[in-house]
């Protein structure tokens, strides 16, 4: 009974109850407030995904199935010309995929609920019906391939292990485990319980702001530290193995990440400590050799002088480098961890042969 | 011309004309107000030291000799009984030694002054003549000190070197070049250009208020990084050399200081990067063994989550470790630079010379 509530209160996005609007908790808001926002309207929609209301890749591809199959289905109501119809899902995918341009999922998951349109004989009816099935399954196969993670993530720690991990890559940001949170969720619920570190991930916060909210919630022992306190919480012995997220992994097991991740994996490899990449085979790019063919996003620097204060923390004339992610050498990463199994080094043959299975 | 406006803008601290008030740069509400403060009652002079307008242990010590002597020279002015005037001045020490209880210059300061006052038989108005000559000798002295520091640190780099640094050892923290940022002024004065990179140095963001803030102001090319972005800066290929101030050093080289140090160095060493630490003689502890015996203040753990912010960053029931030192290893330090010239490994030879020569 208490996993069962565990496990509910543990999914972030969902269709209502009668199907008709995309519900979510609002992240934006975290952690502060708990805000449940139940969306319809094409603009609000958007905006959610705009405006960081839902974060995180594997999330914002579930959020906008959910987003095309309610649109879909609002317009079906209105008894619309199948062409009109079909023409109108075009848009609407195409105007959600623009939000944030970069993500991969986002495009993805639009693609493959068009794809199932065009499929489709028949009237705006039965296309909605075919929808409805196609994002719950998008869903549901999200949050089946966390389950995955977590499990074989979670044969790496024992009891009481401590778990340094950067940025969120939990259940906020995919489905139900998430991906570097998952072992730690999932050892929760079976009662291994694991001691975590939480970077607070500046300039974003999402230490502090995501991964410590929904850990704490799920009762589990996190600790928060700035980001430049990890090399001391290595020291002091307290870490068993970090746990990391990805946002793109070449051929060769080099990992694009938040930024600081390369400097949490160096300190760790100093310090003798694990470093595990958590993430579906999706991530895995085959095509990108290695970690100087993955472009890094660079935003305002404005965000390091400004975001969250009410006085800016540098003078206007200072100028600032902010780059979104960064790359962890291969040599540095002591398992990539996915859906299918654990790679080992070398990464060049154990992330080939994931896909050599997949033949 | 331009060189000496420089010089007397980057005083951050002295006396009033008349020498009747201590005059100095309210560091509490950098970078966005500059509000000099010209103080004379006990209490306001407390009150600087506690809340923070003046900080930095060299900064602090010079600070509170000019305050026992502005004290000392309102109480001469009122006539008073000789011995009730020595045990004011006795008081008024203990007052301000209280204010910051691990500030080891702070107590250095008070006691030279109070030596000197014990020295000096005569009536109050002599020996408010003798803690005049004192205090400015104080300064004067420290002044020296840092320019010493910045010129054996100014040989270690090249023109259009880059620099990261960490937190803030700068004039504002000592006096007229301070310690890390001492070649970095030096060099800006003699037309040697240093390009620096400001960790902004969480959670009190000197690096953003301080540092960018005194480099900006001198002239000097700074660019603001967030902690965790120092190891992508370093792989770009934009840092030569890190300086570092320290809080303590042992007597085998490790070095006490500003959390997130050692972290610093350990990244540096993976890229093949020089770390030097620069501060004074009197910061090295040959009592001191090893790192191992440095004590390491905590902070309240409050300042993570809520210091800057309208709205606190983490939920109230997480908790947060908040060390504000940390220990760098001997093994990761290319040399310890005092105003007696640049110390290598082994240093436990090197630094034990330094005193050997004293004798």
């Amino acid at each position: 009974m208490e996993e069962t509530r565990w496990k509910e209160k543990n999914q972030y996005l969902g269709l209502t109850e009668d199907g008709r609007r995309v519900r979510l908790l609002d992240q934006s808001q975290l952690p502060n407030r708990e805000v449940w926002l139940e969306l319809e309207e094409p603009e609000e929609l958007a905006e959610a995904i705009r405006t960081l209301r839902v974060r995180g890749a594997p999330a914002i591809g579930v959020f906008a199935a959910y987003a095309l199959y309610v649109l879909a289905r609002r317009l079906a109501d209105r008894a619309p010309v199948e062409a009109a119809f079909r023409t109108r899902l075009r848009e609407w995918a195409a105007g959600l995929a623009a939000t944030r341009p970069t993500a991969v999922n986002l495009r993805w998951a639009l693609e493959r609920m068009l794809a199932r349109a065009d499929r489709t004989a028949g009237p705006p009816e039965q296309i909605v019906q075919v929808l409805e099935r196609e994002c719950r399954a998008i869903h549901r196969e999200d949050g089946e391939m966390c389950r995955r993670i977590a499990e074989h993530g979670l044969t790496l720690v024992g009891e009481g292990d401590g778990i340094l991990t950067h940025c969120n890559a939990g259940a906020l940001a995919a489905s139900r485990y998430g991906t570097a949170l998952g072992p730690i969720l999932l050892g929760q619920e079976r009662g291994k319980k694991l001691r975590v570190f939480a970077d607070e991930t500046r300039p974003l916060l999402q230490g502090g702001r995501l991964t410590a909210w929904e850990l704490a919630r799920a009762g589990v022992e996190v600790t928060l530290i700035c980001d430049n306190m990890a090399s001391m919480v290595m020291k002091n012995g307290w870490v068993q193995a970090c746990f990391v997220g990805c946002d793109r992994v070449a051929a060769n097991g080099d990992t694009a990440n938040k930024i600081g991740t390369s400097g949490v994996a160096i300190l760790a490899k100093h310090y003798g400590i694990p470093v595990y990449v958590l993430g579906p085979t999706s991530t895995i790019d085959m095509a990108c050799p290695d970690g100087d063919h993955i472009p890094i996003e660079e935003r305002d620097g404005e965000e390091i002088k400004t975001m969250w204060y009410e006085k800016p923390m540098a003078l206007p004339e200072v100028k600032c480098y902010n780059p979104a992610f960064d790359v962890t050498d291969h040599e540095l990463i002591a398992g990539i961890v996915t859906e299918k199994g654990i790679c080992r080094p070398p990464y060049t043959k154990s992330l080939k042969a994931l896909f050599d299975d997949k033949k």
